[in-house]
């Protein structure tokens, strides 16, 4: 495409030199080469709706097929949901290719940075986007590959008063169709602590489920992880051991020293993520609450962890009240699908008879409805609570009052004081 | 872009009816715009050597770090190395891209098809490039995101007689620019089972390590395979329950009805795949000699294939062959290399005494060099080995003479006669 932009040039000072209808017509030929290098058209227009049938010419069939295989119920929901990525990097950009191609209804895309060179080893950016911002950049490649996404970019710094409250604007507000109101999940692919915590900070005050991503400095580990306020670890909930401490972390950065990345280990964290975006998105599956990639070994740690009642993050804290008051809720409904399913199949029993002496096995871990088993003891061996977790908190049977809320706190207290003196 | 193509045809037809010079600088800016939308070089130029430097215009920084970092001794090694991928779609195109942007000297693609619409849901390919080949298409993509990668383009079917011998010849070749002989490493990422035999004949032949990837009709799992002829099962080795017989196995498919297909797990594959390429290219981390990718569960099974003296290959049993009759040079060498490096430890204990009570402790799995360990019992649970493995085949302690050869083919012959006979 270049070479042929680079030809057209000379044609066009040429030309200035002196007309030449020829030349015109040759140029003519060479742009309308360039709209549309074999015949066909260029790019696709839009299309109403998901359609299943089996053609070259649908780009939606291998995705509808999801259904007839069983995977997926209902395939097309996909179109009602929203998505929000916050930064476009070696993360963010593929997780945001990946969900346009799957034909999410609304993107909505957050980074301040421009794309360089150096980004050039990891997936999607392209050299001659150097200079663009990474948003602006995602636009317009992701609208060229399908056109039926909605796309809403946001150039800004969440970490800044007004980029956050711009953030948290746009997570609560319609979308511009009118058809959505807030966002269905926040994936998290930023490489800094500042960042992950304004995301948190943002998620836990909307009770918005998110999922969090990263990638080490040596390039060769990664992680996900699922974050639901009050039901699981906020990322506050386990500080790391070290943070920078009032000063701006990327100072902390010697001069002259970058992290290294590669193209391998971040696609591969992206399709995690946007894998267990979709199972959690469309129901299937199980989505993982915390996934490990360590790549030198293959080795892929799991594990869950719960909300830590001493929290420093009062937002999240909150969270975990009102998720332990709807407890006795949740628990009935669980027991009437349970009740509803055993008697289902008390009626119709599966296949009783057969030939291949088949038995159908309950695999399911927890009878609980939740996305996470709560069972205790669900740490990988070598691994223990440092801190009580939320079992030990005293379970309100019906919702209580301001009062008793205040006595909690001030338990809370009391066990913080004794643990702080042990 | 593709607006502004139109513009641009519709100035040159107006310019047919009238010379304009203003209308021709108003369409040189607008050229001039797409080469260069944002006043810097479109697309990069060549770079001769791999620079370190921390800079946003080298594309090679972020690489480079991993030499710093300690995960690689010689990054740029990555020039030296040819690997050939065969199927250029969902896996093998998302693999190609990142073996281009990681800088790999040269990339051979081998693929019979053409772009599509269907295939939108899959990373890479852009709905502008339907009707073209993948193999073109690949090329356009790759050469504008790193000129350095040498790019060869096989629009050929490799299981027609051929096309086969195009393709063998083409994994013996010297590179165009004569640095190279032959690859170091083939990539499989076709979606069928001739196509996957035709590739292992080849390596076979060939005595050429590869790796094979797939993915299931169903969307949701896939897996990664190392084979290194002699040493591993052969794809021949282990043949599947069910294979298509005396047909094309594409006329087995049912009218209207496509297998499913999602760019998360393909991309996991590929990143899977190339994260495994490089390791073993490279010489760092382990190399996984089976991993498999359950998403709905997020699983990741390994296991190890020995080869089967019975095998249907009579390249692989030449192979498995050879590699036992090297076995004696293979030990003393490990021996040689421990023994060296006990010395070496011997000499410079790592800080012996030390604050902090840490002990150096050796993690690996395995005394010999081998890639994959070739210890006994290393299957997972529940697996069985139904035939018989390498070790029971009779290890000869020095080249043997053609007739002891011929005496362990008949004892072969009377095992795989008792085996059909029970």
């Amino acid at each position: 495409m270049e070479e042929e932009l680079r030809a057209l040039l000379r044609d066009l000072d040429a030309l200035k030199q002196r007309p030449d209808p020829a030349a015109v017509d040759r140029m003519r030929e060479r742009v309308a080469g360039m709209v549309n290098p074999v015949g066909a058209a260029a790019a696709r227009s839009k299309i109403k709706d998901m359609s299943a049938e089996v053609v070259d010419s649908n780009p939606y069939s291998r995705l509808m097929a999801l259904q007839r295989m069983g995977i997926v119920d209902n395939y097309e929901r996909i179109r009602d949901y929203s998505v929000a990525i916050v930064g476009i990097g070696g993360v963010g950009s593929v997780a945001a290719e990946m969900l346009t191609r799957c034909g999410i209804g609304r993107l909505l895309l957050y980074d301040y940075d421009t794309v360089e060179l150096a980004n050039m080893n990891r997936l999607f950016f392209r050299p001659d986007q150097v200079g663009m911002t990474k948003t602006d950049a995602a636009v317009q490649t992701l609208s060229g590959i399908n056109p039926d996404v909605t796309l809403e970019s946001y150039s800004l710094n969440i970490t800044t008063v007004k980029g956050f409250e711009t953030f948290l604007g746009s997570l609560k507000a319609r979308s511009s169709d009118g058809r959505n109101t807030g966002v269905d999940l926040v994936l998290s692919c930023v490489d800094n602590y500042e960042a992950r915590m304004v995301v948190n900070q943002a998620c836990n005050e909307l009770g918005q489920t998110w999922m969090e991503s990263g990638v080490s400095e040596d390039a060769v580990s990664g992680h996900i992880q699922l974050l639901v306020p009050g039901e699981t670890a906020c990322f506050a909930c386990a500080p790391p051991l070290v943070v920078a401490s009032g000063v701006d972390e990327r100072t902390l950065k010697r001069e002259g020293v970058c992290a290294a990345s590669l193209p391998t280990t971040m696609g591969v964290v992206a399709g995690l993520l946007v894998q267990n975006a979709l199972k959690y998105l469309l129901k299937f599956g199980q989505v993982s609450p915390y996934l490990g990639y360590n790549s030198l070994k293959d080795y892929f740690p799991t594990m869950e962890m719960k909300p830590n009642p001493q929290c420093s993050n009062p937002a999240c804290v909150q969270r975990q009240k009102e998720y332990m008051q709807s407890k006795p809720a949740r628990d009935a409904a669980a027991k009437a699908k349970m009740d509803a399913e055993a008697a289902a199949a008390d009626e119709c029993p599966v296949h009783l008879d057969n030939d291949w002496n088949i038995s159908v096995v309950d695999d399911s871990d927890t009878a609980t409805p939740s996305i996470l088993s709560t069972g205790a003891g669900s740490l990988p061996e070598g691994l223990v609570r440092e801190l009580p977790t939320a079992d030990s908190y005293q379970e309100p049977v019906a919702p209580v009052a301001s009062g008793a809320i205040d006595d909690d706190l001030e338990e809370l207290q009391r066990q913080l004081d004794a643990l702080n003196a042990s």
